[in-house]
């Protein structure tokens, strides 16, 4: 059997054995309800509170701004909605940047069509933040700045603690989406000045289905789900207890690990960024060449389309993605290569490297082999590239 | 080590081994994100797939009509808010019974905050909904009607076809809160005459951390969770692949095994209505006491709290709960209780035994022995029964 290369750690990560093995205990006698009052309620109180102590941890909070959600998309809709809400009477005006995930972005539109105003701050070709035009947007009436730590789809860090300065200036919250940045690049909260900031589990090589918002004390948050007393009032519902506890462990881990992690993941995305342009003609890096997350290498081929690059990868074992995964079957234009002024014909060759903790050089050297005659077969078939030649006159 | 007797399958359930089995390989080597384009993205969306198809089987519903959702609540709450902003244009007004879980009740009272009207219909002394309070309640500016399929807390059965059928005259779109009935009371949503329905994977002996809302395809719902194109672009974010496929799984068994359970369940719930009365004076069945779960025994005893038996109860390794585990820590009064009029006095003594695949006749044998010194007890503590007996001229 053809070794699999798996490089779509954005899109999914397996979980840890340290990990599944924490949570099994939850999956099978240690069963529970948090809320209940007897002693197999205690039990499974005690392990989410055990967890969200590792979650604060990570990000340098106390474990009682921490609220669990089921994902990253839940985590950025309360943030954005929920901060929106509570701070109704002070204003209607939002400002996100132009390369927030759809989940703050989409998120922020919603609150339009309900008669908010919305701010779109542009960035740099890099995909970074432009922060004297944050600055410019802020407004009396602004109740919210939502700037992502860094974009999973490019790689790009932003300058959130500037951003934070700025919002602290006028003091309108900032939110931070960390979903992609989390466990990668030491973040402190306090330090960052930050009012929120959204973690997803999966991306740090936890379970799928559960995710955390860290709010602010001080700050208010009108919750999305109504019902019992969970989660301080901010999130009502039964907790996913394994899951919660699943995402502890591999906070703890992501913390303990984050500096031979990284020395690895960008060792990897270094090789690719130092070597794939030279077999391909026409690639180009997308995001920023220094400022960016050690796990990420994209970019962007001219002349084909991101979905034909995908399939034959797949073909040959190697699996990517094109852009983000919560995108790829809506088969549109990256909003993301938009925002960085890259030209339609290129963006639609995008394709993103994520590298995991699994992965190795002999990957990488993979995707070396078999990537170019795939680029080579797709022009081929290219109109796009027929006219290019002709019009080089070759 | 003294022989637990776990009776607060309400509050949380064991995963079924089976369910756990089919669970694993994707917290292992199945990992892979349902929105990406490659192989592994395939297997993670047929196991999406097949279990939307098992979980929709199990009410007769179509596959393409199940969202997965993170709990019930949210399923709850995206119902009630989402169906109710959908139709926003019609009118204001929503209608749901007084002792629907808080996840509908609080969401209401949400909207009722946005503005909304909501009225709320009365049920009788055994938390049965009166039919006829709903047709008074429906106007013309009636967008929904919520009504649970059988309450939890005391476990009545609710006249659902009936109530779907006076919303269907009045052309109100209808939703059921089926958490706590849905695998214990054959449901087809379509002879029901519905328009929603909730679901939580935890009730089904599935995992925590995954629920469904069912939505009638041409009712218009909008989202709570913005993003990406995730569950027909109904919800946002990665979806829980682990938990989906639990709870798929969950719902075959369920589907399945429906009546030898509910033997079994009926049995215990049985033994403790007819014997458990015997032993204790001043206690009373509460909720119907024949049109009720199989798996739900619950009374009120007069003249003490809840949370003391509870308490003792766990000293002598008998796990219950007192009403809803998702309002036990609140520690409030019941409103279903009060709704069926029960005053408070003995409505703060609720009890209630939920019995579950693992529980036996010893269990309830354990239950007759220790409650009643307990109760005894607790009563010589009480200035409520010093009281009484004063007043017997005792």
């Amino acid at each position: 059997m053809m070794r699999e290369a798996y490089l779509d750690n954005y899109a999914a990560t397996p979980v840890l054995p340290e990990v599944r093995e924490a949570m099994l205990p939850f999956l099978g006698e240690e069963f529970g309800n948090p809320s209940s009052l007897h002693s197999r309620g205690d039990a499974a109180r005690t392990a989410v509170e055990e967890a969200r102590e590792k979650v604060a941890a990570l990000i340098g909070a106390s474990p009682e701004e921490i609220i669990f959600t089921s994902n990253g998309t839940e985590a950025n809709n309360l943030a954005v909605k929920g901060i929106s809400a509570g701070s109704r009477r002070k204003g209607k005006h939002i400002v996100v940047s132009a390369v927030e995930h759809f989940s703050v972005l989409h998120a922020a539109r919603s609150l339009e069509k309900q008669g908010y105003e919305l701010s779109v701050v542009p960035v740099d070709e890099y995909g970074r933040l432009d922060v004297d035009e944050l600055s410019s947007a802020l407004g009396d009436d602004t109740v919210l700045v939502s700037i992502m730590t860094a974009n999973g789809e490019v790689g790009t860090i932003q300058p959130v603690a500037e951003a934070a300065r700025i919002a602290a200036e006028r003091e309108v919250p900032i939110h931070t989406d960390a979903v992609a940045a989390a466990g990668f690049l030491p973040i402190d909260v306090g330090e960052l000045g930050l009012s929120a900031l959204s973690l997803s589990s999966d991306l740090l090589y936890g379970p799928q289905g559960v995710g955390a918002l860290w709010i602010k004390r001080g700050v208010r948050l009108i919750p999305m789900l109504d019902g019992g007393v969970q989660e301080g009032g901010r999130r009502g519902g039964t907790e996913n207890v394994p899951g919660i506890v699943g995402m502890g462990k591999a906070a703890e881990l992501a913390m303990e690990q984050m500096e031979q992690r990284n020395a690895h993941l960008a060792g990897l995305r270094d090789k690719m960024i130092a070597e794939l342009p030279q077999r391909i003609e026409h690639l180009y890096l997308t995001g920023h060449p220094k400022d960016r997350l050690p796990w990420n290498a994209s970019f962007a081929v001219e002349f084909i389309e991101g979905e034909g690059m995908l399939l034959f990868l797949d073909q040959q074992g190697v699996a990517v993605s094109s852009g983000s995964a919560c995108t790829s079957r809506a088969l549109k234009g990256s909003h993301v290569l938009s925002a960085c002024g890259i030209p339609a014909e290129r963006a639609q060759g995008s394709i993103l490297f994520s590298f995991g903790l699994q992965n190795t050089e002999e990957d990488v050297d993979r995707v070396l082999e078999v990537f170019p005659p795939i680029v080579e077969r797709l022009r081929q078939m290219s109109p796009l590239y027929a006219k290019y030649l002709k019009e080089r006159g070759e």
